[in-house]
């Protein structure tokens, strides 16, 4: 299975958009487009040229704002902005104005601050008035991902009136699978299954049936936190309130899916030193911009390796095998640290990272660095004494440095995400460059330490 | 936001239950759990030690089959099998019994192959058989994902009639959002919301209102692809179907939930060179089994070093201050390989990487490697020109090599991860330790000739 391969169907289908493209058939492309999911038409544009992108976008918005609409909100979100670059303002308005407001919101949020705030001053004052309030949550929280079409009904309505409710609502929400009450200022107090309505008798109050224990988030938790709840608890949505437990809105379980997955993504990159633009912008610019960093953090880390080796010339001049065996002293324990960090980090992000057993943790990966060091260090120092049979020196501080800069290296990997975590940083960091480097500096000093050491010693 | 802390209420919760473990007192230690959700009680299990934790099984399965097995399938999947291991094989029996038949499999998944075959043994013939084909099905494929509590109706069945059906078997299904509506011969032709039952007539036919494009995928279906389709169309379920098109399960989107989660952990922890058993178990052993393999790699590979530093010894020999370069080469290139190695991975991984593009791609990241590599190139050989002015050979030496052995490691880095999946293996093991250690000999190679190329020039 290749998953980033067209199937044979979409694959026909882009060779025919192309086609109507090139030949400037605009009835035909509508015709074609009309009937497939917004979705489907959204997977189109990786494969477009630019000259074809604008011109699928420009058809799109001639023939129906809403869907067109539709359509941009499933493009890839870092895509998305470039795509609505090429649509005019007095579009961008009717496409707004043709949402419901959290799609409108996120719509709003794709577009540089300046035009949105000219868009929403465009918009009938009662969507501004809204849009406006979601526009001012960090979309990184509850109320930056919720969606503010809920069903929601007082808890006395009988269930005769709730389904006489949803049947004139019929095609306003989404994704309608609970339905959320509340009392009379508006506070959640309870929520029933859609099943529900059907199994009791239409004339039972609400609130006689309804279950009063209610998971919630407020509009400020963190999406991460509400994804974690979401997936803990197998739900479907999580209903939103604010500070007075007022209900705003609901968080549904496909934008969940979006956080999780684009969570992994940024620790994924994190860990590699670079971030999500990086992936998706096609400039050379954002491709340096975000990966100089670490680079440069890890040029600066070698010239502090390069000074130490100065600083032990004496020791490398007496014994100039010794430079050998420096990369693999630096490789073992930049491979040992990250995976330490990596676990540690992991185990952070999935919340089973339990405080009362960091102890036991920390003693378990120095185990496990002693283990794999003693055994490194006696590999190494094996051969090195079968390679070089004249030079004990070279074998037991090539041994006993790996053997001393795993543990060290372990130990520091496991340590490292807590401290960032307790620093208030991202936990993931750590398994980047950051803890490579240093452990390459730390491995290359005990190396040159021991080793001049171990010199002195036979020396004499 | 310290996610890994326990909140307040689940201290109390926790200190409460430790306490009346160690009393010994049953009673209140049932009457206690009695009030909360699996997921719940599951939670514990991480904060118990092996004592605390046996009792507590033991209190469960002694109270209720049923509702110890719901804790124990809440509990994370590695370490149910320890739990479980616990349990008498009567009781198991019963557990397995009491569940629906896709979460019977689960539990069943979580024991040795040996015990999992004795308890279907002892099950009800009607439960042993439909349990039997579960597990037939390979754990990553949609078969194995599966619930097969769907609610399915015929085709010619009125809403009325489906109603009625829906409250008389109120309480089976947990999910139940969709109806599945099938022909005689069982096969998948429609899908309806709840909701639609309530907005139309009791008297029309299912076969009227039903959608018929329903997206399905089959029972080997992997469980990524799964995952992506349930992302992609925003769904809260997808049916599974058999080559046949029959309705043979759903897979919910709770389900799909831990499989997008797990296969991040899973590419998380192969690009630090170990696993998932690493992260959960506590043995030393399993840890030290997991991370070996990419320990050995960077072993060899340090030895592969040691010997091309050996074949240049006569240019080390003259020159013994390259050797305080060898790591920041070492370091850049390996750097810069596993950020154009991530970024294409994951790129795999979300389906972003479309084939089309790969040429461009591949030219992107030249540029953006040359770039890199001529910026650390100048800023490293500056430095050296600066500490070192005695020598020119050196700082031409090492800015010239840090230059060719980044952008050589940022192809290698983009290429490996498309090499790794035409041969059908996991892209994101390009990012491991892998694409590191590659490139740390190609850097070496690179660096080492260079040198002594240059050193025989300037001594000309």
């Amino acid at each position: 299975m290749e998953p980033n391969l067209l199937t044979h169907k979409q694959q026909l289908m882009l060779d025919a958009v192309r086609k109507l493209i090139r030949r400037g058939d605009t009835t035909g492309l509508e015709r074609l487009l009309g009937k497939r999911r917004p979705v489907e038409v959204a997977g189109l544009f990786p494969h477009l040229n630019d000259w074809e992108a604008r011109n699928l976008v420009n058809t799109l918005v001639a023939r129906d704002h809403a869907s067109a609409a539709r359509v941009l909100l499933e493009v890839d979100p870092p895509v998305a902005p470039n795509l609505l670059a090429w649509v005019e303002r007095d579009d961008l308005v009717k496409m707004v104005q043709s949402l419901p407001s959290g799609d409108a919101t996120a719509l709003l949020r794709y577009l540089p601050e300046e035009t949105a705030t000219e868009v929403v001053q465009l918009l009938e004052t009662t969507v501004s008035e809204e849009v406006e309030e979601l526009l001012s949550y960090d979309p990184d929280t509850a109320g930056g991902l919720m969606s503010t079409d809920v069903f929601v009904l007082k808890e006395d309505v009988t269930i005769g009136e709730a389904i006489a409710d949803l049947q004139r609502n019929s095609d306003s929400m989404a994704m309608a699978f609970y339905l959320y009450v509340v009392n009379d200022a508006d506070q959640l107090v309870g929520v029933l299954s859609l099943r529900s309505l059907l199994t009791h008798p239409p004339e039972t109050r609400l609130k006689d049936i309804m279950i009063t224990e209610v998971l919630r988030v407020k509009t400020y938790t963190d999406q991460e936190e509400v994804a974690q709840m979401v997936a803990k608890y197998d739900l479907v949505a999580i209903p939103v309130v604010d500070d007075f437990n007022k209900l705003v809105g609901i968080v549904t379980v496909d934008d969940v899916l979006d956080v999780i997955r684009e969570e992994a993504t940024e620790d994924i990159l994190k860990m590699a030193g670079t971030d999500e633009d990086d992936m998706v912008s096609r400039s050379m610019f954002t491709a340096v911009r975000a990966r100089i960093p670490w680079i440069g953090v890890t040029l600066l880390a070698g010239l502090v390796a390069s000074e130490i080796v100065r600083a032990y010339l004496s020791t490398l001049e007496s014994l100039v095998l010794l430079a050998g065996f420096m990369p693999v002293i630096v490789g073992l324990s930049g491979n040992a640290g990250n995976q330490s960090a990596a676990l540690v980090a992991r185990g952070i992000s999935l919340d089973q990272m339990e405080a009362r057993a960091l102890t036991r943790y920390i003693l378990r990966e120095l185990r496990v660095g002693l283990a794999l060091g003693v055994l490194c260090g006696l590999a190494l120092a094996g051969f090195v004494r079968l390679r070089y049979p004249d030079t004990l020196v070279l074998g037991l501080a090539a041994g006993g440095s790996a053997t001393i800069s795993m543990v060290a290296a372990m130990l520091f990997g496991a340590l490292s995400p807590l401290v960032l975590r307790r620093l208030h940083l991202d936990p993931n960091m750590a398994t980047g460059p950051l803890v490579s480097t240093i452990v390459d500096v730390l491995g290359i000093c005990v190396y040159f330490a021991l080793s001049s050491a171990l010199l002195e010693w036979f020396a004499e």
